[in-house]
């Protein structure tokens, strides 16, 4: 599909949360958060989802020389309150009105999901600018008594305009590949905040309404599940693995995005990393990484850039475009 | 676009709460509830949103003669759970794995949203069969402190089965408009269960965790800006208002669902009306609506039918089907 990624835009928290610091809070050294997420600090917001999301659109949208894009999609993986859903109060941060809002959510594959859902949009005509901001504040659901998971989490949010490619573009969504998992379903879980445990249901408790994931279960189908999404998008694309410019890869955990090169043979330059100085963003990390990788330089019109990752549930997913 | 609706699946929890039953929870007469709502019976379900979606999904694979499809939307306005996403447990419910599943949010619309986004999906040509489920358990977040919402809600769900339309089949998407108004953010909540209202902040409310919405508001910025995106509509896609042989309206209330005919000049007998005897069931009313007067073969192959209606936010939304 035509379509081509006319802007992007961050929003990085200005607080720093170091390992130092995180690991009196979890009784752990802070070589025990490094060792074990390979994250050596997060940010932590003082605003909440949207105004982030907010921020980053802006900035995504100025980038991209788009005064009002026509769709606006939150692609984050928790949202601001149960109704309504978040893309309004972030239209409302941006002082828009009457652009088309909705959610797309499969957690930190929000974006990727997204992405495919917006190309498709734009294919079809309807839409011309589509503005997708993930922004997800996970440090608030940490529980400090599951150091593993607590050691991961960060905030931040990134936005991306996308919109069609003109003739006389190269860029273009090549493949788009999406398989989900319900074995995994308990794997990774914020149990509360629906209709599951209810947070006015007596037997909901504190630890239902944190963040709690088993890491070496789900980086056991992960690793085996990624790497077959892989192979199959390298086949149907017709692509070579040495003709990738570019891997943006969820980021799940150090150990995870290690995985490309260790074990997805790619060249560790090529992988963009980002878990050890922001953590994992949930949603955010994907168009965080890729957007860091825009604005720097690194990635330059005509590369080949391959999104991948896992959410949980455990679904796993990869875009594979010409930027 | 060349899309058809290939099958539907309903499910009705068999427990039926009377508005004479709920007057008392609630310090009101029967009488008091109906006028004001326009709900005379609601169900209210003993099992979740995931167990209620999967039993409408099977249904409509059933319906539609599919075995797998293979994407599967949740399009419900609450989820299960904050993470994983609805769509998974669904899933996990019908026996499958391996399909790609995710969700679309945008609370009472996200069965309109979803259906144009798969129709999408399917004219670009990746999936062939996508299931989409809408299944909401509202009863669960009503306040009895606040009557006038608390007669609203009822439980349901329903699915729909869409695939792409052969050259000989008549069936499609001819039109869809969202527009979304910021202006009525906090006209329709539930402000927990997200990071604004954490269960967790000792400043969050009982209320915070259950619905509330200003009726009299909404109707106002609604009725206006339903109308508009209904003459759009017409104008767009040179339908004429009497060619229309079924209006689909969500059934936010008697008073919203009445004023298809009253101010937006149907003919009564087409606005399909099920809110006296379901109650509005947020995401689920609008394909249930849709299901029933399939199912009931109202609705006929050839017929245009009109998906309109709002969502919290506040957002419009109409979709044009030959069905």
């Amino acid at each position: 599909m035509k379509i081509r990624i006319a802007g992007t835009g961050l929003y990085l928290p200005p607080k720093i949360q170091k390992s130092e610091e995180l690991a009196k809070m979890i009784d752990k050294s802070a070589e025990w958060i490094k060792k074990k997420s390979g994250v050596k600090e997060r940010r932590v917001s003082n605003i909440d989802v949207d105004k982030m999301g907010a921020i980053a659109g802006r900035l995504a949208l100025e980038a991209g020389n788009c005064e009002v894009p026509d769709l606006i999609i939150n692609a984050s993986g928790v949202p601001k309150q149960t109704l309504p859903d978040t893309s309004i109060f972030m239209q409302k941060e941006m002082g828009f009105k009457g652009i088309p809002s909705f959610s797309i959510h499969s957690t930190c594959l929000s974006f990727i999901t997204a992405f495919h859902n917006a190309s498709c949009l734009l294919n079809s005509g309807v839409y011309k600018h589509i503005l997708i901001i993930s922004s997800d504040r996970g440090t608030i659901g940490r529980n400090f008594n599951e150091p593993e998971s607590a050691s991961l989490l960060g905030d931040g949010a990134a936005a991306v305009l996308v919109e069609r490619s003109e003739e006389h573009q190269n860029s273009e969504l090549i493949h788009h590949l999406m398989k989900t998992w319900p074995e995994g379903c308990n794997l990774t879980e914020v149990r509360g905040g629906g209709t599951n445990k209810h947070p006015l249901d007596p037997q909901t408790s504190q630890d239902d309404n944190l963040f709690s994931m088993d890491g070496p279960a789900v980086y056991k189908i992960a690793r085996k599940q990624v790497y077959k999404i892989l192979l199959d998008t390298l086949k149907s694309s017709g692509v070579k693995k040495g003709e990738i410019d570019w891997v943006i890869p969820h980021q799940a955990s150090g150990k995870a995005v290690d995985a490309f090169a260790s074990v997805g043979g790619f060249d560790k330059k090529k992988v963009v990393d980002i878990i050890g100085k922001y953590g994992n963003c949930v949603a955010a990390s994907v168009p965080m990484a890729l957007s860091i990788a825009i604005e720097d330089q690194r990635i330059q019109r005509g590369d080949l850039v391959l999104l991948i990752g896992t959410g949980a549930g455990l679904s796993t997913a990869c875009a594979l475009i010409c930027y």
